[in-house]
Protein backbone atom coordinates (compact mmCIF):
# COMPACT_ATOMS: atom_id res chain seq x y z
CA UNK A 1 0.00 0.00 0.00
CA UNK A 2 1.81 3.06 -1.41
CA UNK A 3 0.12 5.23 0.74
CA UNK A 4 1.36 4.04 4.08
CA UNK A 5 4.72 3.31 2.96
CA UNK A 6 4.71 7.15 1.99
CA UNK A 7 3.75 7.92 5.46
CA UNK A 8 6.18 5.55 7.10
CA UNK A 9 9.12 7.22 5.45
CA UNK A 10 8.26 10.56 6.71
CA UNK A 11 7.32 9.93 10.16
CA UNK A 12 8.80 6.39 10.97
CA UNK A 13 11.59 6.99 13.44
CA UNK A 14 14.34 4.13 13.22
CA UNK A 15 14.93 3.11 17.19
CA UNK A 16 17.69 0.83 15.86
CA UNK A 17 17.51 -2.22 13.24
CA UNK A 18 14.69 -3.81 14.93
CA UNK A 19 12.79 -1.39 16.35
CA UNK A 20 10.62 0.94 13.92
CA UNK A 21 8.66 3.58 15.84
CA UNK A 22 5.41 5.14 14.35
CA UNK A 23 3.76 6.44 16.94
CA UNK A 24 2.84 9.73 14.89
CA UNK A 25 0.80 7.41 12.65
CA UNK A 26 -0.23 3.84 13.75
CA UNK A 27 0.36 3.32 18.00
CA UNK A 28 -0.28 6.48 19.92
CA UNK A 29 -1.63 9.08 17.52
CA UNK A 30 -3.25 7.85 14.99
CA UNK A 31 -4.16 9.20 11.50
CA UNK A 32 -8.07 8.95 10.57
CA UNK A 33 -7.53 8.85 7.11
CA UNK A 34 -4.80 6.49 6.85
CA UNK A 35 -6.44 4.37 9.19
CA UNK A 36 -9.72 4.09 7.24
CA UNK A 37 -7.72 3.62 3.50
CA UNK A 38 -5.64 0.66 5.62
CA UNK A 39 -9.29 -0.85 6.64
CA UNK A 40 -10.82 -0.32 3.19
CA UNK A 41 -7.97 -2.18 1.90
CA UNK A 42 -8.44 -5.00 4.45
CA UNK A 43 -12.08 -5.64 3.78
CA UNK A 44 -11.03 -5.39 -0.26
CA UNK A 45 -8.34 -8.25 0.32
CA UNK A 46 -10.60 -10.53 2.43
CA UNK A 47 -13.88 -9.87 1.55
CA UNK A 48 -14.02 -13.14 -0.43
CA UNK A 49 -13.60 -15.11 3.11
CA UNK A 50 -16.83 -14.06 4.38
CA UNK A 51 -15.48 -13.07 7.99
CA UNK A 52 -18.60 -12.80 10.58
CA UNK A 53 -15.95 -10.97 13.06
CA UNK A 54 -12.64 -9.42 12.88
CA UNK A 55 -10.64 -9.89 15.84
CA UNK A 56 -7.19 -8.06 17.37
CA UNK A 57 -6.03 -7.43 20.55
CA UNK A 58 -5.69 -4.06 22.62
CA UNK A 59 -4.36 -1.25 21.96
CA UNK A 60 -2.82 -0.51 18.64
CA UNK A 61 -4.53 -2.95 16.34
CA UNK A 62 -8.13 -1.21 17.16
CA UNK A 63 -8.25 1.70 14.86
CA UNK A 64 -7.24 -0.67 11.84
CA UNK A 65 -9.45 -3.35 12.95
CA UNK A 66 -12.30 -1.03 13.93
CA UNK A 67 -11.63 0.50 10.54
CA UNK A 68 -11.17 -3.15 8.65
CA UNK A 69 -15.18 -3.98 10.30
CA UNK A 70 -16.91 -0.97 9.41
CA UNK A 71 -15.77 -1.04 5.88
CA UNK A 72 -16.85 -5.18 5.78
CA UNK A 73 -20.33 -4.51 8.12
CA UNK A 74 -19.35 -6.99 10.51
CA UNK A 75 -18.46 -6.50 14.63
CA UNK A 76 -14.98 -6.05 15.59
CA UNK A 77 -13.55 -7.64 18.74
CA UNK A 78 -10.46 -6.65 20.58
CA UNK A 79 -8.59 -9.22 23.05
CA UNK A 80 -8.00 -7.55 26.76
CA UNK A 81 -4.28 -8.05 28.10
CA UNK A 82 -4.76 -9.14 31.67
CA UNK A 83 -2.09 -8.38 34.31
CA UNK A 84 -3.81 -10.96 36.86
CA UNK A 85 -3.13 -14.83 36.99
CA UNK A 86 -7.04 -15.13 38.04
CA UNK A 87 -8.97 -15.71 34.70
CA UNK A 88 -12.67 -15.43 34.56
CA UNK A 89 -13.74 -19.16 33.53
CA UNK A 90 -15.96 -18.04 30.87
CA UNK A 91 -12.67 -17.01 28.40
CA UNK A 92 -10.85 -18.48 26.02
CA UNK A 93 -7.06 -17.28 27.69
CA UNK A 94 -3.70 -17.60 26.53
CA UNK A 95 0.33 -15.90 27.51
CA UNK A 96 1.99 -14.30 25.06
CA UNK A 97 5.09 -12.47 25.70
CA UNK A 98 5.50 -8.89 24.02
CA UNK A 99 8.60 -8.17 22.10
CA UNK A 100 8.36 -4.39 22.51
CA UNK A 101 7.48 -4.35 25.95
CA UNK A 102 9.96 -7.12 27.10
CA UNK A 103 6.71 -8.63 29.32
CA UNK A 104 4.38 -11.48 29.03
CA UNK A 105 0.71 -10.67 29.74
CA UNK A 106 -2.42 -12.97 29.25
CA UNK A 107 -4.76 -12.07 26.61
CA UNK A 108 -8.61 -13.08 26.86
CA UNK A 109 -11.49 -12.92 24.48
CA UNK A 110 -14.66 -13.68 27.01
CA UNK A 111 -16.53 -16.95 25.48
CA UNK A 112 -19.98 -15.36 24.44
CA UNK A 113 -18.79 -12.94 22.14
CA UNK A 114 -16.71 -15.88 20.22
CA UNK A 115 -18.77 -18.91 19.11
CA UNK A 116 -17.53 -22.02 17.55
CA UNK A 117 -18.00 -21.69 13.68
CA UNK A 118 -17.61 -18.59 13.37
CA UNK A 119 -15.11 -17.05 10.42
CA UNK A 120 -12.76 -14.90 12.05
CA UNK A 121 -10.30 -12.43 10.62
CA UNK A 122 -7.39 -11.49 12.74
CA UNK A 123 -5.86 -7.53 11.97
CA UNK A 124 -2.99 -6.18 14.07
CA UNK A 125 -0.78 -3.23 13.18
CA UNK A 126 2.67 -5.02 14.09
CA UNK A 127 3.81 -8.56 13.39
CA UNK A 128 7.68 -9.09 14.53
CA UNK A 129 7.81 -12.73 16.22
CA UNK A 130 4.44 -13.56 15.39
CA UNK A 131 3.89 -13.90 19.80
CA UNK A 132 0.47 -12.14 19.47
CA UNK A 133 -1.10 -13.55 16.41
CA UNK A 134 0.02 -16.90 17.57
CA UNK A 135 -2.08 -16.59 20.69
CA UNK A 136 -4.87 -14.97 18.91
CA UNK A 137 -4.52 -17.70 17.21
CA UNK A 138 -4.62 -20.62 19.69
CA UNK A 139 -7.66 -18.66 21.05
CA UNK A 140 -9.71 -18.86 17.93
CA UNK A 141 -8.99 -22.73 18.08
CA UNK A 142 -9.94 -22.78 21.56
CA UNK A 143 -13.27 -21.36 20.28
CA UNK A 144 -13.47 -23.27 17.80
CA UNK A 145 -13.78 -21.01 15.22
CA UNK A 146 -12.08 -20.23 11.80
CA UNK A 147 -9.66 -18.57 10.95
CA UNK A 148 -9.85 -17.02 7.44
CA UNK A 149 -6.82 -15.23 7.64
CA UNK A 150 -4.85 -12.57 8.63
CA UNK A 151 -3.63 -8.87 7.95
CA UNK A 152 -0.82 -6.76 9.19
CA UNK A 153 -0.42 -3.00 8.35
CA UNK A 154 3.28 -3.70 9.08
CA UNK A 155 5.37 -6.37 8.70
CA UNK A 156 8.97 -6.26 9.72
CA UNK A 157 9.84 -9.65 7.27
CA UNK A 158 13.14 -9.82 9.01
CA UNK A 159 12.06 -10.92 12.13
CA UNK A 160 9.94 -14.83 11.43
CA UNK A 161 6.59 -13.83 12.77
CA UNK A 162 4.73 -13.45 9.50
CA UNK A 163 6.75 -16.57 7.82
CA UNK A 164 5.90 -18.76 10.21
CA UNK A 165 2.11 -18.43 10.08
CA UNK A 166 2.31 -18.48 6.44
CA UNK A 167 4.12 -22.11 6.85
CA UNK A 168 1.04 -23.25 8.45
CA UNK A 169 -0.91 -22.69 5.23
CA UNK A 170 -2.77 -19.67 6.74
CA UNK A 171 -3.06 -16.30 4.56
CA UNK A 172 -1.07 -13.58 6.29
CA UNK A 173 -1.13 -10.28 3.64
CA UNK A 174 0.65 -6.83 5.11
CA UNK A 175 0.11 -3.50 3.59
CA UNK A 176 3.25 -2.79 4.13
CA UNK A 177 6.83 -4.73 4.13
CA UNK A 178 10.22 -3.73 5.80
CA UNK A 179 13.14 -5.70 4.63
CA UNK A 180 15.39 -3.94 6.89
CA UNK A 181 16.12 -1.06 9.20
CA UNK A 182 19.99 -1.24 9.34
CA UNK A 183 21.75 2.28 9.37
CA UNK A 184 18.67 3.92 10.50
CA UNK A 185 17.30 2.92 6.97
CA UNK A 186 14.02 2.25 6.24
CA UNK A 187 13.75 -0.26 3.37
CA UNK A 188 11.07 -2.25 2.27
CA UNK A 189 10.65 -5.25 0.33
CA UNK B 1 -29.42 9.58 21.85
CA UNK B 2 -31.47 7.47 21.62
CA UNK B 3 -30.20 5.03 19.83
CA UNK B 4 -27.25 4.47 22.52
CA UNK B 5 -29.58 3.94 25.04
CA UNK B 6 -31.75 1.42 23.10
CA UNK B 7 -28.52 -0.70 22.89
CA UNK B 8 -27.59 -0.31 26.00
CA UNK B 9 -30.85 -1.72 27.52
CA UNK B 10 -30.61 -4.63 24.93
CA UNK B 11 -26.99 -6.07 25.71
CA UNK B 12 -25.83 -4.11 29.29
CA UNK B 13 -25.21 -6.53 32.01
CA UNK B 14 -26.01 -5.26 35.26
CA UNK B 15 -23.20 -6.58 37.46
CA UNK B 16 -23.90 -4.81 40.20
CA UNK B 17 -25.46 -1.31 41.39
CA UNK B 18 -22.69 0.50 40.51
CA UNK B 19 -20.94 -1.36 37.24
CA UNK B 20 -22.46 -2.03 34.09
CA UNK B 21 -21.02 -4.30 31.55
CA UNK B 22 -21.48 -2.82 28.16
CA UNK B 23 -18.60 -5.73 26.28
CA UNK B 24 -21.20 -6.52 23.76
CA UNK B 25 -20.82 -2.96 21.76
CA UNK B 26 -18.27 -1.19 23.51
CA UNK B 27 -15.10 -2.72 25.50
CA UNK B 28 -14.64 -5.65 23.99
CA UNK B 29 -16.62 -6.26 21.22
CA UNK B 30 -17.50 -3.19 19.03
CA UNK B 31 -20.47 -2.62 16.88
CA UNK B 32 -18.89 0.04 14.20
CA UNK B 33 -22.26 1.39 13.04
CA UNK B 34 -23.02 2.32 16.92
CA UNK B 35 -19.54 3.55 16.78
CA UNK B 36 -19.47 6.10 13.79
CA UNK B 37 -23.00 7.17 15.02
CA UNK B 38 -21.33 8.20 18.28
CA UNK B 39 -18.54 9.66 16.78
CA UNK B 40 -21.06 12.00 14.53
CA UNK B 41 -22.52 12.74 17.69
CA UNK B 42 -19.61 14.00 19.31
CA UNK B 43 -18.52 16.16 16.14
CA UNK B 44 -21.61 17.83 16.04
CA UNK B 45 -21.67 18.94 19.61
CA UNK B 46 -18.05 19.95 19.66
CA UNK B 47 -17.13 21.24 16.20
CA UNK B 48 -17.92 24.71 17.23
CA UNK B 49 -15.12 24.60 19.94
CA UNK B 50 -12.86 23.83 17.05
CA UNK B 51 -10.55 20.97 18.22
CA UNK B 52 -7.10 20.65 16.88
CA UNK B 53 -6.78 16.90 18.39
CA UNK B 54 -8.75 13.89 20.08
CA UNK B 55 -6.58 12.77 23.14
CA UNK B 56 -8.50 9.51 24.88
CA UNK B 57 -6.54 6.76 27.02
CA UNK B 58 -6.28 3.13 25.66
CA UNK B 59 -8.25 0.81 25.03
CA UNK B 60 -11.81 1.00 25.51
CA UNK B 61 -11.69 4.96 24.80
CA UNK B 62 -10.30 4.26 21.40
CA UNK B 63 -13.04 3.05 18.86
CA UNK B 64 -15.38 6.39 19.84
CA UNK B 65 -12.02 8.47 20.10
CA UNK B 66 -11.22 7.69 16.74
CA UNK B 67 -14.54 8.04 14.69
CA UNK B 68 -15.15 11.10 16.32
CA UNK B 69 -11.78 12.27 14.98
CA UNK B 70 -12.34 11.05 11.76
CA UNK B 71 -15.83 13.09 11.11
CA UNK B 72 -13.91 16.13 12.58
CA UNK B 73 -10.92 15.66 10.23
CA UNK B 74 -8.00 16.00 12.67
CA UNK B 75 -5.84 13.30 14.67
CA UNK B 76 -6.81 11.24 17.14
CA UNK B 77 -3.90 10.09 20.25
CA UNK B 78 -4.55 7.58 23.06
CA UNK B 79 -2.52 8.30 26.10
CA UNK B 80 -0.62 5.13 26.83
CA UNK B 81 -0.45 2.97 29.64
CA UNK B 82 2.35 2.55 31.50
CA UNK B 83 3.33 -0.26 34.40
CA UNK B 84 6.32 0.70 35.40
CA UNK B 85 7.91 3.71 37.44
CA UNK B 86 10.78 4.40 34.67
CA UNK B 87 8.93 7.35 32.56
CA UNK B 88 10.98 8.71 29.44
CA UNK B 89 11.98 11.87 29.95
CA UNK B 90 9.93 13.29 26.83
CA UNK B 91 6.43 12.40 28.11
CA UNK B 92 3.78 14.06 29.95
CA UNK B 93 2.46 11.70 32.51
CA UNK B 94 0.09 11.28 35.29
CA UNK B 95 -0.65 8.69 38.05
CA UNK B 96 -4.51 7.56 38.16
CA UNK B 97 -6.40 4.94 39.49
CA UNK B 98 -8.91 2.28 37.57
CA UNK B 99 -12.53 2.45 39.18
CA UNK B 100 -12.77 -0.92 37.16
CA UNK B 101 -9.27 -2.64 37.71
CA UNK B 102 -8.81 -1.58 40.69
CA UNK B 103 -5.58 -1.09 40.24
CA UNK B 104 -3.45 2.12 39.99
CA UNK B 105 -1.70 2.82 36.73
CA UNK B 106 0.52 5.62 34.89
CA UNK B 107 -0.70 7.40 31.80
CA UNK B 108 1.17 9.12 29.35
CA UNK B 109 1.58 11.27 25.83
CA UNK B 110 4.62 11.93 24.45
CA UNK B 111 4.91 15.10 24.21
CA UNK B 112 5.88 15.27 20.74
CA UNK B 113 2.75 14.63 19.95
CA UNK B 114 1.06 17.45 21.99
CA UNK B 115 1.41 20.99 22.03
CA UNK B 116 0.97 24.09 23.31
CA UNK B 117 -1.95 25.90 22.29
CA UNK B 118 -3.56 22.97 21.06
CA UNK B 119 -7.09 22.72 21.21
CA UNK B 120 -7.80 19.07 22.33
CA UNK B 121 -11.16 17.25 22.82
CA UNK B 122 -11.74 14.30 25.10
CA UNK B 123 -13.35 11.65 24.77
CA UNK B 124 -14.06 8.30 26.87
CA UNK B 125 -16.05 5.53 26.59
CA UNK B 126 -17.32 5.69 30.24
CA UNK B 127 -17.18 8.17 33.24
CA UNK B 128 -17.41 6.95 36.69
CA UNK B 129 -15.52 8.60 39.75
CA UNK B 130 -13.29 10.86 36.79
CA UNK B 131 -9.98 9.36 37.57
CA UNK B 132 -9.07 8.87 33.98
CA UNK B 133 -11.04 12.01 32.40
CA UNK B 134 -8.79 14.52 35.48
CA UNK B 135 -5.32 12.59 34.46
CA UNK B 136 -6.02 13.05 31.00
CA UNK B 137 -7.10 16.86 31.75
CA UNK B 138 -3.88 17.44 34.00
CA UNK B 139 -1.81 15.85 30.59
CA UNK B 140 -3.31 18.72 28.88
CA UNK B 141 -2.52 21.46 31.46
CA UNK B 142 1.09 19.90 31.50
CA UNK B 143 1.56 20.88 27.59
CA UNK B 144 -0.18 24.00 28.21
CA UNK B 145 -2.74 22.47 25.79
CA UNK B 146 -6.24 23.74 25.66
CA UNK B 147 -9.42 21.77 26.99
CA UNK B 148 -12.64 22.31 24.68
CA UNK B 149 -14.48 19.86 26.28
CA UNK B 150 -15.28 16.42 27.35
CA UNK B 151 -17.08 13.93 25.67
CA UNK B 152 -18.17 10.49 27.05
CA UNK B 153 -20.28 7.73 25.97
CA UNK B 154 -21.67 6.37 29.39
CA UNK B 155 -21.78 8.91 32.43
CA UNK B 156 -22.56 7.46 35.51
CA UNK B 157 -24.53 10.18 36.79
CA UNK B 158 -25.00 8.66 40.34
CA UNK B 159 -21.32 9.09 40.64
CA UNK B 160 -19.37 11.97 40.77
CA UNK B 161 -16.61 12.13 38.12
CA UNK B 162 -19.03 13.78 35.41
CA UNK B 163 -20.10 16.35 38.19
CA UNK B 164 -16.94 17.22 39.78
CA UNK B 165 -15.53 18.14 36.33
CA UNK B 166 -18.69 20.72 35.17
CA UNK B 167 -18.08 21.95 38.25
CA UNK B 168 -14.63 23.22 37.53
CA UNK B 169 -16.65 25.16 34.52
CA UNK B 170 -15.56 22.57 31.56
CA UNK B 171 -17.98 21.11 29.18
CA UNK B 172 -18.94 17.75 29.71
CA UNK B 173 -21.68 16.31 27.25
CA UNK B 174 -22.64 12.66 27.67
CA UNK B 175 -24.34 10.31 24.86
CA UNK B 176 -26.38 8.30 27.43
CA UNK B 177 -26.66 9.24 31.18
CA UNK B 178 -27.13 6.37 33.85
CA UNK B 179 -29.34 7.53 37.06
CA UNK B 180 -29.10 4.41 38.83
CA UNK B 181 -28.58 0.32 38.14
CA UNK B 182 -30.20 -0.71 41.58
CA UNK B 183 -32.18 -3.71 41.45
CA UNK B 184 -30.50 -4.93 38.26
CA UNK B 185 -32.54 -2.26 36.40
CA UNK B 186 -30.88 0.43 34.18
CA UNK B 187 -32.20 3.83 34.92
CA UNK B 188 -31.31 6.74 32.62
CA UNK B 189 -31.59 10.02 33.67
Amino acid sequence: MELLKQRIQEVGVVVSDKVLKLDAILNHQVDPVLTMEMGREFARLFRETKPDKVLTVESSGIPIAFTTALHLEIPMIFARRKKTLTMDQDTFSERVPSFTKGIVTDIMVSSHLLHKGERVLLIDDFIANGDAARGLIRIIEKAEAELVGVGIAVEKSFQSGGSSIRERGIRVESLARIASLENGQITFD
